[in-house]
């Protein structure tokens, strides 16, 4: 008879505590599902009722990874707050979440970036889904007569690159949180908000090209 | 008798040749005085004539590597361009710089970048030059009554994080060429003048904090 899902969730749920430890120990070193079923205390036969194969295991890593960072963007997006203070806390809260992480634990979260970089295939979908959220923002600001000219592409491409400093967990470890600033991310997306749209700068990038030639 | 100094400087930027080769093979490997030495066919005797220690030898490697991007700064800033143009310029040249070095030798460029992080203590002098120059183009925007409500050093922080993608050379390995575009950069630096100013921002944050900590 199959155990009830319930059961399988949570011994899932166990076995990630175990994936955690394990990173906390040894960093980014590849974790085998041998290490995890011998650090779990069951046979490798046992720990493939759980996760099939070690693919299954990182997406399940990583779903655990970004699990909170995905409730903060499904939060702020579904929100009444007006666009611009929507996309702030799109932002921001993400970016604290990140802060706390590392302030927890530096070298984990370093770890965990790693880990995230050997299987960046598991990573992407989550990148073009945080993409897919600040596109339902740009749309809304864009029917509210913001970023003119731009198509909702361009503008969360440009967006994503002004901000790129509190996204980028990177950024948090190399540039640090003394000049990293919530209050500065809140003059960044009013400038954004103020200053972005299509029409002025198409002449100023051409303009540049001649001279940079020239 | 002293050999003249221009000898002395020939001597050197051969030196610095030789290291540059010696980067090429062994990347980032921390490269002594005896190695260099070796490698130049010298005593190492010979070799503390033209530099007096090994912290003397990673002044002159980071001067070496800085020599253009400090062209182009001072180039820019004394320039009569109008001070939104010349705000583009100044990060765009040292981008399409940063590309060329990069496309050229990808390795050779990461394995600059990981000595620079070994000796960071060197680079932070081009790192505030680099923050100088972009002062001065500040103030001068400033005089023209943009980016009012800021001090220079606030607006200076701000404008380097929304441009951290042009001008960290990390960012072109990680997010590549085919997103980072000066016609981008153009469209930042656009927005940047339409929309940069201290007043309304600061209540966005005040605002924002109250509801981050609800």
């Amino acid at each position: 008879m199959a155990r009830p899902q319930t059961d399988i969730e949570a011994a899932r749920s166990q076995l990630l505590e175990v994936v955690d430890d394990l990173v906390r120990q040894r960093g980014s070193a590849d974790i085998s599902m041998t290490d995890l079923a011998a650090a779990a205390g069951m046979s490798p036969s046992n720990l493939y009722r759980f996760f099939e194969n070690k693919e299954a295991l990182m997406e399940a890593v990583a779903e655990r990874f970004f699990a909170q960072k995905i409730r903060v963007m499904e939060e702020v997006t579904s929100s009444a707050l007006p666009v611009c203070e929507k996309m702030y806390q799109y932002f921001a809260r993400r970016f604290l979440l990140m802060v706390e992480q590392y302030e927890a634990d530096p070298d984990l979260l370093k770890s965990y970036l790693e880990i995230g970089n050997q299987y960046f295939e598991v990573v992407r979908g989550y990148v073009d889904l945080g993409d897919h959220y600040l596109a339902l923002i740009v749309a809304e600001a864009m029917e509210e007569g913001y970023f003119e000219g731009l198509s909702i592409d361009q503008a969360v491409s440009l967006i994503n690159q002004m901000v790129q400093c509190y996204t980028n967990p990177d950024a948090v470890i190399y540039i640090g949180t003394s000049k990293l600033k919530v209050e500065k991310l809140a003059m960044i997306v009013d400038t954004i908000f103020a200053g972005l749209n299509g029409s002025a700068s198409a002449q100023i990038a051409e303009e540049s090209h001649i001279k940079i030639v020239s």
